[in-house]
C-alpha cells in the first residue's frame, strides 16, 4: 500500500538546461496520485526546507508548469549546501511536522548523499516516509546511471561553441584556449569533440582532468599542431590538475563544500595564453583564450532533445516508483541500445550514487592523453543529437 | 552601360553569424549578371588579394553556398589588415592583371576605408572600376546605417545568454558580471536588457564605452541593487573606459590596428570581480565573472531571421547596384517602419563610412549612465526577433 501523505521537492547545486523538466515531470506524475496529498517546492533546496519556505505545486497551471520546464536554471532555486547532521534534523522534524511523506530531491551525488542521510533518519525514526534522488548534472559524473540529465544539453552547447568557433579561428587564424566546466570529470570537455566535421576541424587538442596536466607538454603540443595546420584550437577542463593534483590555475577562494573555485573566472585561460606565448618567446602569435563559464549550463534554446526528455521521464518515474514501491532510491538511466538510441530507467540505492563521484573510462580518453577516442564519441552522439553541418570553402 | 569584367569578393574585420550570407547574396545575384565574366573570391580579404589566393566562386553548386550562408564566421577567411598605400596599389595591380572591374568588401569601416582608397586609385589610373562595401559588424558602429548586418544575430545571443544566465543568478544568488564584447560602442552590450522580461529580472546594471566607468560609482550601484535584491547581474562592455579614455582593463597587447586587445581574455571581468569583493571588505559574498567572448559572434544557430535576411539581401542589393550604376559606394539599410519591421537599402558614399565609426545615441542611455532606455529597446527588437518567454515560480 503507497503511503499517504505530502511531498516535498527540491533543487539543489549547479542549475542545468532541463532541471526544470525533471520537476515538471515529477509534478505532474505527483498529480496523478491521491496518496500524494500535497504538493511542496522548497525554494532553495534544503535551506527552504529548514525555513519550511514552500510553494504550492499542486496550484501551478500545467501551461505555466510546461513554460517552466521549458526555462534553464532552477525554478524553485537551488542551493550549495551540504547539510550535516543538525541540519537534517531539522529537515526531518519539518517533514515530520508538515505530514510529509515523499522527499524528492533533483541534483548531484551531494544531493544524493543529503537524500540519503534523512532517509536513513526516517528510518532510525521508524517514520514511513520514502526518499528518491532524480539525478542531475552537467558534470555527467554520477555512478550507476549511463549518464546524467543536464549533461546532454551542457555537451550540445559546448560542441556547437567549437564548431562555430573553429570556424572563426580558421577565419582569423591563431591559438585558442576554451575553457570548458568540470571539476573531476572531463565528460563536457570531451563533448567538444563533437564538433569536428571534418579533417583538420578543430579542437585540436583536449586536456581533461582525468589525465595530469604537464604545462611543457602543453606548450610542444600547441606548438606541433600549428606547425602542422597554422592555427590550434585547444579544449581544457578548467578542472586540470599537476602531478600533485593542484588545480593549474586557481583564485583561492573556495565553495561551501570546500572546492577551490574554478568556474566565474578568467584566471586559467589567461594563464594559459600566457604560457603560450612564453613558448613562443619573441614571435608574434595570436593568443586568444575563453572561458565558456555559465552559459553553458544555463542557455535556453540550446537543449538536447533526448535530455529534455530523459529530464523529464526521470522526474516521473522517480515519483511513480515512490507511489508504488515507497522505497528509497536515486533514478538511473540504461541505455538500452546506441543506433537507434534507446534507453529506461531503474531504481539504484542512495548509497551508490551518494558521495563519490565518477569519471571519464580511459577506453573513452586517446593513449596520448590530449584526445578522445571513438568510442567516446559513439556514447555521446546519440544524446546530444543531430547538430548542423557547417559549410566550408577550404 | 555596365562594366565588363571580373568581381573580386572578400570579407574582412571580425566574423559574424552572417557575413557569409552577405557573400552568397552577392555571389548568386553575381551570377545572373552576363557583364561580370568571373567571381573570384580572396581568400583572408586584401592578404589574399596581394598574393591572388582566389578561390573560384562562379563554380560552387547552389547547395553547398546555401549551407555556407547558414554557417558563422567568414568562409573565405578574415584578415586585420589596414593596408597602406603601397599595399593598396598591389592590389590595384593583380586587379588590372586579372581583369577585375567590381570589387565587393564584406566589413567594417576599416573595410570601408581600404575600398574607399583602392577606388580613389581607379579613378586617378582612369581604370573603369567600381567597388562597393558591404557592411558588417557586430558591433553596430557605422555610421549612416540603420544598424549592421551581423549586430542583431550577435545581439540576440547577449539576449539569450543573460535571460539564462538571470535565472541562474535567481536560483544560486550573487554578484555576476558578464562582459560584453564592444571596444567604443556599447551597442552589443545594451542588448542585454533585452533579458529582462518581469520586473527585477537582469541585467540589473549596464555599463557601456559611451560614459566614463568610475570603479566607485560601479561598487556603490553593485550594493544599491544587491540590498534591493539580493543579487545583482552586470553587463559590462569590454571597453569601458575611464575619464582619461584609458581601457579599465587591458592586457597591454595590441593588434595590427594598434588597438589593445580586450577580447579572448578574462582580465576585465576579473578585474571587476576583484573590486567588486573590496567592496564588500570581509563580507563573503559570491562574485563571478563571466566574458562572453568569441562565442556571441559565431554560435551556430543562434541567428536572428531579420539579420541573416538583411545580410543576404545587403550583398545581392550591392552587386545589382554596381552593375546597374557602376558607382562606388557602401550598402546602407533604412529602416521604413518599426512595427511591423521593413527596412529597405540604398547606397551612401564610401567616404561617408570609412575610418570614423559611430557610438549609442544619447536618447538610447538612461540619465544614470548605467542603463538603457525604452528608445533602445524599441530600436532593437524588431532586429533581434521574438525571444521565448522564461518560466518563473516567484
Amino acid at each position: 500500500m503507497a503511503l499517504k501523505g505530502k511531498m516535498v521537492i527540491g533543487q539543489s547545486g549547479g542549475p542545468t538546461a532541463v532541471i526544470n523538466q525533471s520537476l515538471v515531470g515529477a509534478v505532474l506524475e505527483a498529480r496523478k496520485h491521491p496518496d500524494i496529498t500535497g504538493i511542496l517546492g522548497a525554494r532553495h533546496g534544503i535551506a527552504g526546507i529548514m525555513k519550511e519556505d514552500f510553494i504550492d505545486l499542486g496550484a501551478q497551471g500545467v501551461d505555466e508548469l510546461e513554460l517552466l520546464a521549458r526555462t534553464p536554471a532552477a525554478g524553485l532555486g537551488s542551493v550549495r549546501l551540504k547539510p550535516g547532521r543538525e541540519e537534517c534534523e531539522r529537515v526531518f522534524d519539518v517533514f515530520r511536522k508538515n505530514d510529509v511523506r515523499y522527499f524528492f530531491y533533483i541534483g548531484g551525488n551531494d544531493s544524493a548523499e543529503t537524500a540519503h542521510i534523512i532517509a536513513e533518519m526516517a528510518r532510525e525514526a521508524d517514520y514511513d516516509f520514502c526518499t528518491v534522488h532524480l539525478p542531475k548534472t552537467i558534470d555527467n559524473d554520477l555512478k550507476v546511471t549511463d549518464h546524467c540529465p543536464g549533461f546532454a544539453s551542457a555537451a550540445r552547447f559546448v560542441a556547437l561553441a567549437f564548431m562555430g568557433d573553429d570556424r572563426d579561428n580558421a577565419a582569423l587564424p591563431g591559438i585558442k584556449v576554451n575553457v570548458v566546466m568540470g571539476r573531476h570529470a572531463g565528460f563536457l570537455t570531451a563533448a567538444s569533440a563533437l564538433a569536428r566535421q571534418d579533417e583538420g576541424d578543430g579542437p585540436h587538442l583536449i586536456y581533461l582532468p582525468e589525465r595530469t596536466f604537464d604545462v611543457a607538454s602543453f606548450q610542444s603540443d600547441v606548438k606541433r599542431v600549428v606547425e602542422q595546420r597554422g592555427r590550434c584550437v585547444i579544449a581544457v577542463s578548467e578542472g586540470v590538475a599537476d602531478a600533485d593534483g593542484n588545480p593549474i590555475a586557481a583564485t583561492g577562494e573556495r565553495d561551501s563544500h570546500g572546492n577551490v573555485q574554478l568556474s566565474g573566472t578568467g584566471a586559467l585561460g589567461d594563464f594559459l595564453a600566457a604560457r603560450i606565448r612564453e613558448a613562443y618567446a619573441g614571435e608574434s602569435v595570436r593568443v586568444r583564450a575563453d572561458t565558456f563559464g555559465y552559459l553553458q549550463r544555463s542557455f535556453p534554446t540550446i537543449v538536447s532533445d533526448v535530455d529534455a526528455r530523459e529530464a523529464r521521464e526521470s522526474g516521473a518515474f522517480g515519483v511513480r516508483h515512490a507511489v508504488e514501491n515507497g522505497d528509497n532510491g536515486s533514478v538511473a538511466i540504461r541505455r538500452l541500445s546506441g543506433q537507434p538510441y534507446a534507453s529506461d530507467y531503474f531504481i539504484t540505492p542512495l548509497a551508490s550514487v551518494a558521495r563519490e563521484a565518477t569519471e571519464m573510462k580511459d577506453e573513452y580518453i586517446s593513449p596520448s592523453g590530449n584526445d578522445v577516442t571513438g568510442a567516446w564519441l559513439d556514447y555521446l552522439r546519440p544524446l546530444v543529437g543531430e547538430l548542423p553541418r557547417m559549410g566550408k570553402l577550404f
